[in-house]
């Protein structure tokens, strides 16, 4: 478990003056990666770290040969398109890496000037997903959001009995993962309403958001192999923010007996910043289970994931309309919600995923599952929210939504704070809903 | 829809005279791609085309400097590790470098001696899989699985009312599809046995196999964009056996709400050979739906779907116990099925998993699921072959077996015969199950 060090130290500064700035997302001891290049630019993608508004181009930056030893080779595996070359490396040259950015966007720092040569306004880049994806596998990890959707189908017993027992999950699609600002079609879909007699091909009508973070694996594991529990963070590279878009008159159809397919796998969006683990150690909490609760078997537990396993992640959920935005109203809150209270741990998924032998990849994606709280107004899905569409959200403009119509923008936000330390963002991830084709 | 051509005549003969053996699984009129290097060496993987016991290697065959125009483009894709080169030609060029290399291995071929100087004998090479696989979509399309499966948990209702609706399917996990040849160990995971208080973790006691075959998309589609089923073959590069190893303890505590997830994701097996859709064209049947089924919606029929759809493909599923291999008892039969009972057909199934706008890429696997057939000699897993452990198979040395032991290798095998036009097969996907890691 990464532990707290002088890159978190909260009186650092930049000599990047935005990075300074109250309430940025981007400070000196967050620094992100993301897979960018310039706007409107042939360039090749390659990987940069948030400092303020700017990003620090990394491939220019192992061109400018400042670095030496494990640093400049994990300057030159971030020229590469994507992370995974970095992941390659490993932890101990993921934190060399930190620290050195660290050290040289300090305001104490002497020779600024080769290294503001490599930095590029955030206003002027665009972005790619930030590794290339494996496998994505999207879990289920808010015992609310599992009984608040199980009560809509299964009243009288929302949870099911495996859910206290392991951490529940489902491959999911890896190529309709794209970046944040990538709008999508509202799907087509075979549905059958209550009441029809037989299914129909139609465009869905119940069109969800689901408020998730992704999990990037850094490095995997050989096939036939497990990865401990006290393993399992040594393998994380870090955390974005992830819609997992859902249409739920499809998912109601097709799921049985096989689960969630088409319902998901036709837009998930992430947002291009990865927030590394390591940045997120002073914000560790523990896990919420009640101790009326089973506990983990053996395997899945330990002294360290009980009692700090957890990530203080503030989340919120915007939403923008068409009207809202044709009116100049800005974005509204549908809910927020917090990722501590998750019943299982980012390190518990790790292992859980590879108790069986299943080989994980550098790149690999996981979804948290849709992070609900457990008060109605941290709910982190609409299908939560409207209570299965009975009770409509009303937007500041009069507009009333039980599910998405074309032209709504939605919009992640997540962020860190705790007293003591600064205040850490996750950008955003956002998208629209463009209308279905026709069919 | 291929149509049959003068690479399928039932009276080509080639000079590499293994081809023309009666029996032989690669014939000339077959030509199957695999990835392929010489055994013990440091070679890159490259594309091959089997004739007779021999391989063509594409690489050397484009250093030759034989072909010309879209033949040679051909051969240098299929220079690179893997189909997703060649796949990403798309079908003109499948089909031109098809019909170049019947040419080339005809007995009538004048210029052989050069053709001659790039085949390498098959028992000197060691295979990958065939492509870089993007993602993998398991399907569920035997109605007689579904429902002889659906039997063991629902005896009132085993077949849901979607089934006949659309084609069921999940996405699963591709970084542990592996070629044939190599061995996995028995899976771990968190079992409830019934009458349990609790789960535990423990070793798989309930291991089975699928017997199916994979599907390998070759060319994709873009985000939002539907595949006709009029144009869903033109996407389709070919097939291959694949085992879907299945542990089905695991299976049934995990995979409520979301779908099957460790219980497979530890091993699939594919074999080495891709046999074309063009080389499959002579094969083709109708579909067995019954009139008394409800049709299916219009975006999932066609006059041609329902008149050649399926594909007439004889299978087997033989078992060879530790023993058996000891006593040099050769591998016994334990069930035969043809494709051509699936209620879906592999058209069908590229149209429904992009309905949604789901992207597909070259090189992306669907499994087929589990292909039994109507009678009980045709079931394709041993959770249906034994009615859920409860009726052992007797092996000819006396062996019984429930669910698979260590040791037990399983081998899948394919083949298509009709009047008319020859024999050609899909050689074998086989593997042997390991012990569990110590746990």
């Amino acid at each position: 478990m990464n532990t707290i060090n002088e890159t978190h130290h909260a009186d650092l500064k930049s000599w990047v003056e935005s990075a300074n700035i109250p309430g940025t997302d981007f400070p000196i001891q967050n620094l992100p990666f993301a897979n960018f290049r310039r706007l409107q630019s042939n360039e090749s993608f390659r990987l940069g770290v948030a400092i303020g508004d700017q990003i620090v181009d990394l491939a220019a930056l192992a061109q400018a040969h400042l670095c030496s030893g494990i640093v400049q080779e994990a300057l030159l595996a971030a020229s590469h398109e994507g992370l995974n070359s970095l992941m390659g490396l490993g932890r101990p040259a993921w934190s060399a890496l930190r620290l050195a950015l660290s050290e040289m966007l300090r305001q104490s720092y002497a020779n600024q000037q080769p290294i503001a040569a490599c930095l590029i306004p955030q206003a002027r880049v665009e972005y790619a997903v930030a590794a290339k994806i494996g496998d994505y596998t999207d879990f289920y990890t808010s015992i609310e959001h599992a009984t608040n959707v199980g009560k809509l189908f299964r009243p009288d017993n929302p949870l099911l009995p495996n859910y206290k027992w392991l951490p529940i999950g489902y491959h999911g699609r890896a190529s309709s993962v794209v970046v944040s600002g990538k709008n999508f079609h509202r799907p087509v879909g075979q549905t059958s309403p209550p009441g029809s007699t037989s299914p129909s091909l139609s465009v869905c009508k119940r069109l969800d958001l689901e408020l998730e973070l992704g999990i990037f694996i850094g490095t995997g594991n050989a096939m036939g192999q497990a990865i401990s529990l006290e393993d399992a963070e040594n393998h994380i590279f870090g955390i974005c923010l992830l819609n997992d878009w859902s249409a739920r008159d499809i998912q109601v159809w097709e799921s049985q007996p096989l689960g969630p397919f088409l319902a998901k796998s036709f837009c998930t969006s992430v947002s291009p910043w990865v927030v590394t683990l390591e940045a997120l150690a002073p914000y560790r909490a523990a896990l919420p289970r009640p101790v009326t609760d089973p506990q983990p078997l053996p395997y899945l537990s330990s002294e360290d994931n009980n009692s700090q396993g957890a990530l203080d992640i503030e989340l919120d959920i915007l939403i923008q309309t068409q009207a809202m935005r044709d009116a100049s109203i800005a974005p509204s809150k549908l809910a927020q919600s917090n990722y501590r209270h998750a019943y299982w741990t980012a390190a518990q998924l790790v292992t859980q995923h590879t108790v069986n032998g299943c080989n994980l990849q550098g790149g690999d994606l996981f979804g948290t599952g849709t992070l609900s709280g457990p008060t109605a107004d941290e709910a982190g899905a609409l299908i939560e929210i409207t209570e299965g569409g009975k009770k409509p959200v009303i937007l500041p403009n009069g507009e009333t939504r039980t599910f998405l119509e074309d032209g709504d923008a939605v919009t992640l936000r997540g962020w860190c704070q705790r007293a003591g330390f600064a205040r850490i963002g996750f950008g955003q991830c956002t998208a629209q809903v463009l209308p279905a084709r026709v069919i």
